[in-house]
């Protein structure tokens, strides 16, 4: 693993929080550190994703520290100081930045593949052969890469990279100067992009040099550079989390999209050629539990009985029953049991806010 | 209490093992010893009921080896002995002659009201006052007695008394002959049935002396009250347990019915004037349990957003969260978890069914 990818560092961002996979997903173990997609945890398939590739000793994960114990039991193979947890959250300017930094101590000629932890992609090898291709245009432009994925259908919930000038191929992925970015679109702007063929889903995904990340962030926020060189500094010590610590609580919240992907000059978009799902919804993972002809998809001690369009998910809740219903979603746990309507991800977001209005935050 | 219920007895049949409840109601304990009407049990409330008229050394229940430890516990107010197990079920005409037995023992004068263990009933003053108008004909025609129900729909679900003669009335209420019982019918039956106006639900209470029906099971039934008599001799002795496990085994399975109730010449029907359900289901629950405007009903910790006719019964388990559903039935215990559609007390049969058949006993 020494030879091809050497300098390739991983930075599993996985420090979300979110509660759309309510009530299996919670505060305290969000969507990455559950089993909702298999046997493994999402984290835990992220980083089996890029094994023969990237080697643990240079793969990074940057969480909370509300769930970092648990993240680090879960990557038994990660060292533990890899798993590096922000005292509070500060958008995702400040964990680039601190990453970058760490990368760059780790190794000057590092480029860095910064990846969320609860995605679903498949099959490895194309992911793993598109990823070095970021890497070869990485180093070949000394630029920030990105990897957008050929939209399926009209998508409302992603973001968008409209490719612009063709740039040479690389591993035989395409390769284009972004024109720009577009926020989350409406339904017919959606449609507009689909037709057009120029846009792609952004994934998320992005790979660049550690040292020509950290001097955009110079030039774009240098206050936030500044504040994170003393961390960096200390990389390696035992005083790494003391000056973490200190640093990190007055630094502004920034978004890495509102610090470098709408400031930096040039940009380049590899296209993705792996099935790529970020599962943000009961209703999205319902198609990747292999639902039968009537299209029930179980887990768990279940009992589906004359059923069609459903999902029931029964993480470690007593049997679930579910007899006679039609496009729902029943999920059950220790925690908490969820019976809504297909489509219904709102109903879960309502769910959350309720619970939290009743301040029961125990659930949460 | 010594007054005007003198000799007169309650014997409580509590011997079912539905499942019709799953899964708060199970083999090992049945619907009458659950809670879901309130906070009472379902017998304890049918004790309660009789509260008044017959002190609780007059109550005899008559339930099975299975759960008579908890029957004797949820009714601490009785003597302990008059909690009857029955070692194997023989059907009802050997609890009835079981029953007679001891009470005719007890009491040579003793009258008998038998009531199943597991109806709503109300309200309570009007309920005593037509059970001693049964007492009343019971004894002035030395005969048997039953209460019949004027029906407020067509139901499929009870079997019907129609009145034959009228007798005299007695405390107010209505008195006939019986000229028949019938069987469940069907929908256009029970029809005809509401339309004639003189056919009455069959409540399943009834009332004699303890000595006449004795004398019409020995003409109709002489193998049974033969077999079941040396248990009534150890009656009040230490005996009493061995001699009834003894008797019971060779007994034949007879219903009450056959053996009774289609052979007596001369029946009596009190008209009813109580409100009564025998909550033979989820959706009859659900009506018992103040549904609000939309039509939903909850019990228990639950969480019910923006759904309509909708029941959600959360006996032990987790917080329940229904969210954005419709005719929708949703029961969490610690043992498992129930969702089908209202109207759907078919589904939990299939439900219970395939739990036999998958051999999860340990669910039932």
């Amino acid at each position: 693993m020494s030879g091809e990818h050497e300098h390739v560092y991983a930075v599993i961002m996985a420090g979300g929080s979110g509660t759309r996979f309510w009530p299996v997903s919670r505060g305290e173990r969000p969507k990455q550190l559950t089993r909702i997609l298999g046997e493994e945890t999402m984290i835990q398939a992220t980083l089996a994703r890029l094994a023969g590739m990237i080697p643990p000793e240079r793969v990074l994960v940057i969480t909370t520290a509300a769930i970092a114990a648990q993240t680090r039991a879960q990557l038994p193979q990660l060292p533990p100081e890899n798993v590096i947890a922000e005292p509070v959250g500060r958008d995702t300017a400040a964990c680039v930045c601190l990453a970058a930094g760490v990368v760059e101590r780790m190794d000057s000629d590092g480029v860095m593949i910064l990846l969320p932890a609860d995605q679903l992609i498949q099959p490895v090898d194309a992911f793993q052969n598109c990823l070095a291709a970021g890497v070869e245009v990485a180093r070949r432009e000394c630029g920030l890469v990105t990897y957008g994925i050929p939209p399926r259908f009209a998508a409302t919930g992603y973001g968008y990279v409209k490719q612009g000038a063709a740039a040479d191929a690389a591993r035989g992925c395409s390769v284009h100067v972004v024109e720009r970015f577009v926020e989350k679109p409406d339904q017919a702007t959606a449609e507009g992009y689909l037709e057009a063929g120029c846009y792609l889903w952004n994934s998320g995904i992005f790979t660049w040099r550690a040292d020509v990340v950290l001097s955009e962030l110079a030039r774009h926020c240098p206050q936030l550079t500044a504040a994170l060189e003393p961390v960096r500094a200390q990389w390696g010590t035992e005083r790494f989390d003391a000056a973490l610590e200190a640093a990190y609580q007055p630094l502004e919240k920034i978004s890495v999209d509102y610090a470098l992907m709408e400031k930096v000059e040039t940009i380049h978009v590899v296209t993705a050629d792996f099935d790529w799902d970020d599962v943000g919804s009961w209703d999205a993972l319902h198609a990747h539990l292999d639902p039968d002809a009537q299209g029930v998809a179980s887990r768990g001690e279940s009992l589906v009985l004359d059923c069609r369009n459903t999902l029931v998910f029964n993480e470690d809740g007593p049997l679930v029953a579910v007899s006679g219903m039609d496009d729902v979603i029943v999920i059950s746990t220790a925690n908490g049991v969820l019976v809504c309507p297909r489509g219904g991800s709102q109903s879960v977001k309502q769910v959350v806010g309720e619970l939290k209005q009743r301040q029961r935050e125990d659930l949460l």
